[in-house]
């Protein structure tokens, strides 16, 4: 059947690639899907996967490639002070700002071959339409590799102006400091601040993306219309009883730190379920102390993280949470205590390049649907700089960060499709 | 109030150790205690604990010490294969095993000065008193202190012929392994198979020892009567679901382990409460992975400790878990094992034993209850072979393993005459 129905989709391919209805070119699907494969050569390890870590040789060696790929398609390539690579045409209309495409290339260890890079491969290609089909924009195109992206964002955060000077020393995935790595790379991060950009700098931002998750793949939906990158905030709780001996201490005379984490997270659960929604809980972390088999633990520490487009939502839920096992606690003769490690507020995206996008996939005759980005992305850094957008493709079983992560060569030419489609329509819109 | 107490104690003192209406001494109580305060001097760290583990230098040191007390008292002292320390005194009548009095003087790294030590300092004493006051008895008298009682109690067990060949490689709590710590102290690990008795080798075996609960003392009673030494299973639990990133995937569709050892663990307790009884179920130890805050955890793996005087209450009350938890793990969308990785049986003691304790508190008017041992002991390792008894006196708080461990000098001074009245009663009895 998967046979046939390939043949089905190649016979049909000129139909479905025709140009709709005005003048905007279709990528080239075999171009693209060549790139994006030969990209796979830049880091591939024995299992498969990517071992092409930030600021690794493989990065550099990959982004040259890039550079190679962005004069063909008249971008002029140049590294900035982060580590960045910026390919850039000029537009039609002088003092423009750019429309910016960004995404990444670096990987987690073992990780796959179409997180992040589907979305550069795609931006280049997009330009390379462009320009082969003589397509002009009014405003300058910049396609960005963004550096360093799942080991801190610290590429695109240097665009907010954000990235702290003691994170330059802090250690990066592979074997270098995040300092180190930029200037490995040919930035310099001495001089972060020249890359701070302020509102107007940019004229719109769009990024394309795998969908992590299983939505799309399950659903079998061609385009996710991204409504924004869900804000973030993680816990950590500690419980603080009293470690006394597994054997000589009553049921009733404990005061047992695990018992009350297991109850906690039980209810922790219950509560994110007590409101409709797509938020989210997770506790991923627990540490018992001393975590002997037979001591009852005296302190528990578990980490909790809430996830959810609408922040005011995590609060009112995470405060519900904490009353509720504060009660606990107090119940099981044990304290109970929270803190914030880290808050990453949501970035809602731009109403008008949702609809871009949205209108992109119905010309293009694509299925799509509306949805939040459970995870984070280079383009929540720019939310305060620029109207952003977002679009989605499936990613199989919504694998992500492992060698398995699978999106097809149709899937990544529909959304290929739709981002040059969105381009177009943020050269129109954002003058 | 405390001092006027003590000094009520002293004055008062006279009275309520007058020796009851027969033929039996009390002990020397000044003695017994300046004993065990030099006791402290070997092992003592600056945090006011002990660090004389088995198989230490401080350990030779106090056995070289115990060994001239042991002459004093007339016992002849021997080191044993397995470094066990024994004094001997032999009867009146020929051919007659021995009672036998035992307990340790090891200690956990940064231990206390009583666990153990005040059943070898009031063994020793027992001997001497009833030397001195030309008390003989009809069996040999044997105070034996068992080598490695905190390390795994191979001293005991040597005399069941439980300890296996592989166990002589094992690190002990020291820098040697069990092996190398018993010649150390002199004894013959590769003759190990001397030491093992069958039943009818040793007449009836007791065992004085600080309470590890703190039963006794909230109750302020002074002398426990063991029912048993609880049995002891223990296993590991391990929750199968996915591993998958904590933002992107939607509550309904998560395979969360951590959920389920939540779920599961707040059901241990509700099953262990169902019953009446003193049964206790312990959580002390769980791992998530991969553990990060934001990764849904895949699998964890936590242990479950049962603990009951009664093995089929234990396995009635876990094939409950286990039937629970199966359920728990299916309704999540998980899968969940029970693995057994230790087993200890209980070990009750001898009824006859257990009234001549309670009767030897009656008449020297000291107030008693009886009790199971939650905590295991040397006297365990003898089930077999001999009618045993234990004999416990008040620790405060139930503090046990920690610098903190205290018995006052009056109740091990009781626990002591209630040790020899149970002495005599038992050479008495045993023949």
């Amino acid at each position: 059947m998967k046979a046939r129905f390939a043949l089905f989709c190649i016979l049909m391919s000129p139909v479905l690639f025709a140009a709709p209805d005005d003048d905007l070119p279709v990528v080239d699907a075999d171009r693209l899907n060549a790139t994006l494969d030969h990209m796979k050569s830049f880091g591939r390890n024995d299992a498969g996967g990517s071992d092409r870590v930030a600021y690794s040789e493989h990065n550099r060696a990959a982004l040259e490639y890039l550079s190679s790929l962005m004069k063909e398609a008249n971008l002029a390539p140049r590294m900035d002070v982060a580590g960045n690579l910026v390919g850039r045409r000029e537009g039609k209309i002088d003092g423009l700002a750019p429309v910016v495409i960004g995404s990444h290339i670096d990987t987690v260890p073992n990780g796959g071959h179409y997180d992040g890079i589907v979305g550069v491969m795609a931006g280049i290609e997009v330009a390379r339409t462009l320009y082969e089909s003589g397509v002009e924009l009014d405003h300058p195109l910049e396609v960005i590799v963004w550096s360093n992206e799942e080991g801190g964002k610290n590429g695109s955060r240097s665009y907010a102006g954000s990235v702290a000077e003691r994170e330059l020393d802090l250690p990066g995935l592979g074997d270098k400091t995040l300092g180190d790595g930029m200037k490995f790379l040919g930035g310099h991060p001495d001089r972060l601040h020249e890359n701070a950009k302020t509102p107007g700098d940019i004229a719109a931002y769009v990024e394309l993306h795998v969908e992590q998750g299983a939505i799309l793949d399950r659903e079998g939906i061609s385009i996710g219309v991204v409504e924004g990158i869900v804000g973030i905030r993680r816990w950590n709780i500690t419980v603080d009883g009293f470690a006394n001996h597994a054997g000589t201490t009553p049921m009733d005379q404990r005061q047992d730190a695990m018992l009350v984490a297991a109850l906690v997270i039980a209810d922790i659960r219950r509560i994110i379920l007590s409101e409709p929604g797509r938020q989210v809980a997770t506790v991923g972390r627990l540490q018992a102390f001393p975590g002997a088999p037979n001591v009852i633990p005296g302190k528990v520490v578990f980490s909790l993280e809430m996830r959810d487009l609408d922040m005011d939502k995590i609060g009112r839920l995470s405060d519900r949470i904490f009353a509720s096992a504060t009660s606990i606690a107090e119940e099981n003769d044990t304290r109970i205590s929270f803190e914030q490690f880290y808050l990453s507020p949501a970035a809602i995206t731009d109403d008008s390049i949702k609809t871009l996008v949205n209108e992109a996939a119905d010309t293009l005759e694509l299925s799509s649907m509306y949805m939040p980005s459970g995870a984070g992305h280079d383009a929540q850094s720019l939310k305060d700089i620029a109207p952003i957008g977002m679009i989605f493709v499936p990613s199989r079983d919504g694998v992500s960060h492992a060698p398995s992560e699978f999106t097809s060569e149709q899937e990544i030419t529909d959304g290929a499709n739709v981002l040059l489609r969105t381009v177009a329509g943020m050269d129109n819109l954002f003058k």
